[in-house]
């Protein structure tokens, strides 16, 4: 080769777009302040600061000598065994803390979960619109995707009869209730539809509940006797304990799964950094009622939100959960990149566009509306009115 | 599928063995106490703990609102920043903060510079014997692997023609210097005769320096004008800093790579954990002494060994440097992975058997000698004169 000739990437990374947050956090340069505040309704992030008493504890795990050491690969004991206590009572299930893995933030656990169960070339089946780092994660592996629609008028859920025809020749399901992007909260009842299928079809089931803590609907897969061969499960402890920052999540499966997650961990990094894992093992039933606090405080704004898109009722709303809203915007057939550059900077509102959630999302825009509060809220229809498009 | 029956793994992952520091630490299990302490030489874990001043920083850092939301996917502006121009000073050469990105340990920048890199069906050349994680890694992402031999006549060093020969039709090389397992310090005429061949066949070169900062010996890659298009360096700032459980390490590289590296963290983690990245860019420069003092009584741990080897003369010294020492056990014909069992289990020393570094190295022990101090590393020869195997 001739010195200064480049020489080749992974085409699998080289095609895939840059990361998106940081490109819609762009947009709003162009903002000159002229209607408020910037309203960042882009990344999900809680709009309050973790309790006291957790960094508190942060602080003291993160300056221990004894942290600053290797810890096991399949996360600290302590945080594995409360969180199983956690997950047992939470959904009325024998879950031991076997059956967990601690993580490097929910992103990784998908990593994880996703190697665990399947190889490049095979292919693994997700509902659209999707969580598009679920979508990269698997181009970036070399894993083939297919999608079942979750149609507006099926409330932005799948038609079970039509993810069962597409389950066949796939290896795994990837779901994501609450769901990102739109908010729908998958009813109990279609996820045990979704999970016997699963089952039967002998095909993995990876359940990311990530927002799960901000709604109070729990369903029953972990009490079924199978759930080990067919269910993975996904958390984020960063999100309920607003402590994105420090990234850290978990995967909860059969123990063969987590034990092809810790080679994968292993490999991946060794260990989840042990700091964060302490604090939270010390404060998760302590902070049982600050959790319940904000779950509290995100119906308000979701309450919030719905009154303030009475006011603009050209904006409709697609669908709205725990975290996130799916506006569909009045421009009909204009691309929503389009709309969501404007709406940054001309008014300083900060979301993502349907676009980069899957094929045919044009219309729509992802509102992270649990970023902010009650009464700034309010003020979003006000902006939303004077959008010149 | 019949309900319990069990559906596949990944078999790329399925067939990887579990992961072997875990392994090696469970021989201890039948240690009696015998011959005192436990000298644990496996898993390299710097036997001092991390000063009082970064302790204290990472206090500040974890406890911080602002530092519990997300961070930049490439790192920490101010560690990016800080650690650039340590490069550039150390190496003498124009580095800046873009040719950077953090990640969550250096076994996580192995991974991110292998899939920038190298995708499913790809080879990578490695040296044998080869740090494990390192071909764990690869086989579970499907990159093939190849290997030139490091012989013991040659100072566990590649031979530069057989390198040279073996790295048509691959796409990167991987090294480690300072050597893991063996120790040896690849003499910077030696890496820059690799990078030019590198260079030549538009091959990448990426070069682990995870124990860099326990030697003075730094080559001159960076400095030529071409090391963008062939050079993706790693560090660990967990060895250094004495933090492996905060989990810190880094890829230097162009900025075609740093960009594809971007894409993938994001797809892993988002970010590496913020705190300790703050914590590490305030004290990077004030802890330099506290560095150059490790790497002194480091230094001095490596004559310990050298002194107490003396008095075992049928254990030989294969090869040491920064942190490792690679040794010959006199057990003729016996696999190593008895050895080590033996030497955990009666004589309460835990080291890694030379299998897990590759094919024919049965005869070896790696010994990380590192972990213990000057005095403790005097007792060694007395344990290991009473062997009964």
């Amino acid at each position: 080769m001739l010195a200064g000739t480049r020489v080749n990437l992974n085409p699998a990374v080289d095609r895939l777009s840059p990361p998106l947050i940081p490109a819609a956090a762009a947009w709003l340069d162009n903002y000159n302040g002229a209607c408020g505040p910037i309203m960042d309704l882009s990344q999900a992030v809680p709009g309050y600061s973790p309790p006291e008493l957790l960094l508190q504890a942060l602080a003291r795990a993160s300056s221990s000598p004894a942290m600053c050491s290797y810890g096991p690969i399949e996360g600290e004991s302590a945080l594995r065994t409360v969180y199983a206590s956690h997950l047992a009572q939470s959904y009325q299930a024998s879950i031991g803390a076997h059956h967990t893995h601690i993580t490097s933030g929910c992103n990784q656990a998908f990593v994880a979960a996703v190697m665990a169960v399947a190889c490049h070339g095979d292919t693994v089946l997700m509902v659209s619109p999707y969580y598009f780092n679920h979508e990269s994660t698997l181009a970036m592996l070399g894993v083939a995707t297919r999608y079942t629609p979750c149609d507006a008028g099926n409330g932005f859920l799948p038609d079970i009869n039509q993810l069962a025809d597409a389950l066949d020749g796939v290896c795994a399901l990837a779901i994501v209730s609450p769901n990102n992007p739109t908010g729908a909260v998958y009813p109990p009842a279609l996820l045990q539809q979704i999970f016997e299928v699963c089952l039967e079809k002998g095909v993995w089931l990876i359940l990311d509940e990530t927002y799960r803590d901000f709604t109070d609907r729990r369903h029953s897969l972990f009490a079924s006797n199978h759930w080990q061969d067919s269910l993975i499960q996904l958390y984020s402890f960063s999100k309920s304990f607003c402590i994105p920052g420090h990234r850290l999540g978990a995967v909860t499966a059969g123990t063969r799964v987590i034990g092809a997650v810790s080679k994968i961990m292993d490999n991946l990094q060794i260990c989840a950094p042990r700091a964060a894992q302490v604090a939270v093992a010390e404060t998760l039933e302590p902070l049982a009622e600050w959790r319940e606090d904000n779950a509290t405080e995100i119906a308000k704004r979701a309450s919030a939100m719905r009154a303030t898109l009475t006011r603009v009722p050209s904006w409709q709303l697609g669908a709205m959960g725990a975290y996130f809203a799916y506006l569909r915007h009045p421009f009909e057939g204009r691309c929503s990149i389009e709309v969501a550059q404007q709406l940054a900077g001309q008014l300083g509102i900060s979301c993502l566009p349907g676009e980069f959630f899957g094929q045919g999302q044009s219309q729509y825009l992802r509102i992270a509306f649990a970023n902010i509060d009650a009464p700034t809220i309010a003020g979003l229809a006000d902006r939303l009115q004077s959008i010149d498009l």
